[in-house]
């Protein structure tokens, strides 16, 4: 058995995997694949109203948060919010924590006025700013929950005057949030949801209408909202394992459940990080990741011997990103804190014969 | 064993669904399911760079024609392809052979002139117009190459002086074409390529950089043609299943061979449609689409007899569409030709029972 600690696409429940595969040799006991049913299907639309319920039910989400399956990945988001959200004479406050706000940013300023209140770039992005005056008016205040790429995750989130506009890409389903505090919430579903191929939004309906430019169409939350996520084809196979994802977490006990064992998982791997000499982690303490730690070996030179004794112990997908360096444990909700001991065994052998 | 007739998503080939339900268990042996691997792991990208290497080699594109795999279904591409292509000053071409080409239409009114050169509307989309004085000047002439809807296809594509820009989402890969005559290509998956949840765009390089318009980064194809399809996370089970499918298509004789699998389906449907006196085709004979037969029967009482008929047969998916009523027999690549004996059978059944 593998450990993966890839950081998405990523791990998803054991048994999910099983039950995907089976549904592409004979789906709900139609003799068909899940892959050639039609989406206007009573089995498929079942699958779509299934996954709606689910994601209201695990965010408890009130009546006016409409849960979206979409396309084109938190990255289509960036520009979707503003384009949807932001009259182009009215003003989004940003927060910059990373690679993907950045890019956020970037778009959005095709819409309107952009603030960027505060960033952490000047320190390579290794923590959250906290310290900037909240914006009393503006559209929305937009933030990136969990950085996958430095380690950081909002502890808590700040409290907002304005609607929050979230991309929880990272961390969504892995801690319960107060939906009352977001206008609209966005996370591609290949981390904490599903496979790659769907984009989870979440929009208050109370945020729409209020920009006069011209939409296309397939752009228009509202298009999605009124014909259920299925004005086209939506992406079957991914909304499916994505249904079945949100399944077991639920039967697992919902988000808290998912906080208890991701607080667990991370309490183990940090205390690890901070123990062992041979490494230090990345990111502010405060600011650590639950989903993503990074670290770095203080002798650079052991990198690729860690790897090796990682790969030897079966833990893979523990390379950091290129822009960060290291190491990165992605410790999604799927991860079994099994894989989290194991790693921390090789961690501690390899003190053994380095140390 | 269901003979599945449906019109997308559809019947993709027996080994597809055996090989990707294995890969789902365990990819490339790798001990890791398909849906947990990194989009940037060697084993991926082998599968992306395979893919467009494969539609290039189906469709014998030259190198200005690149292949990418987006997400957004068709539906996307009516407001990507003239946000792309079409200056706000310049006039691209429409023919308006049914309800995919009428959005198509209405989304390119927002970004330049539109000139709707025909249509076929008073009759139903029952043809394909081909009575009309063919653009000399302006930026493209977009065509649906088939409707699935209404059972049409363009036998033969009109000579045009201005690149085509065509909606081939129902009949890809279905038979050769002249990629010449193509400034750009587009083709929702869940016909003849693979499950929902990509989307095939094939564009001639020298189409882009001709509008000043701002583009945000995940709609301007330029974006995916530098980052080989990969700026942001790809659907990468709806490419890898993509990828499976033109396999199938390359080892069982490329599209040649499938036109004349086509074909040979097409006749003996039509052959049936034709002799059986309780049947009739609503479509124009000469403009009969070889991947979607829509047929009625002449006492519509009975409609709900036959589809009991089907059933029986395991024949599923006849249903027509609720614009055009009665049947409709999808026969895109992976359908086998004994399913449409099988159909033609219950059509003869039929008759001797109720004729």
């Amino acid at each position: 058995m593998k450990h993966n600690f890839s950081a998405g696409p990523s791990i998803l429940p054991k048994e999910v995997f099983q039950q995907a595969s089976d549904g592409i040799l004979n789906f709900n006991d139609l003799e068909l694949s899940v892959l050639e049913i039609s989406h206007r299907s009573k089995d498929f639309v079942e699958v779509l109203d299934r996954s709606v319920a689910l994601v209201k039910d695990l965010l408890n989400l009130p009546d006016t948060h409409k849960p979206l399956f979409l396309t084109g990945g938190a990255s289509s988001q960036f520009f979707m919010a503003p384009m949807n959200l932001l009259a182009a004479s009215d003003t989004a406050h940003y927060v910059d924590t990373g690679s993907w706000s950045t890019k956020a940013i970037k778009e959005a300023k095709l819409y309107g006025e952009v603030n960027v209140l505060a960033s952490s770039k000047e320190d390579k992005f290794s923590y959250i700013p906290k310290d900037y005056a909240k914006p009393t008016s503006g559209t929305y205040l937009h933030l990136t929950s969990n950085n996958t790429i430095y380690g950081t995750q909002y502890a808590e989130f700040p409290e907002s005057a304005i609607p929050i506009v979230c991309d929880m890409s990272s961390d969504i389903f892995s801690r319960p949030i107060d939906p009352d505090a977001f206008g609209l919430i966005y996370a591609g579903a290949q981390k904490n949801m599903g496979p790659a191929g769907t984009t989870l939004v979440i929009v208050n309906e109370e945020m729409l209408g209020k920009v006069d430019r011209d939409i296309p169409t397939m752009l228009d939350y509202r298009t999605h909202i009124k014909k259920n996520s299925a004005f086209n084809t939506p992406p079957v196979f991914p909304i499916y394992v994505s249904m079945l994802v949100m399944e077991w977490v639920q039967k697992n006990g919902g988000v808290k459940m998912m906080q208890q064992r991701n607080e667990e998982k991370a309490d183990l791997m940090y205390g690890e990080i901070d123990r062992n000499p041979l490494f230090r982690g990345v990111a502010a303490k405060e600011d650590r990741s639950k989903m993503n730690a990074t670290f770095i070996l203080n002798n650079a030179e052991l990198e690729e011997h860690f790897l090796q004794a990682c790969k030897k112990a079966n833990c893979v997908g523990l390379k950091g990103h290129r822009s960060v360096g290291g190491f990165r444990a992605s410790m999604y909700n799927a991860l079994p804190i099994e894989s989290v001991r194991v790693l921390v065994e090789v961690m501690q052998e390899f003190e053994g014969t380095h140390g």
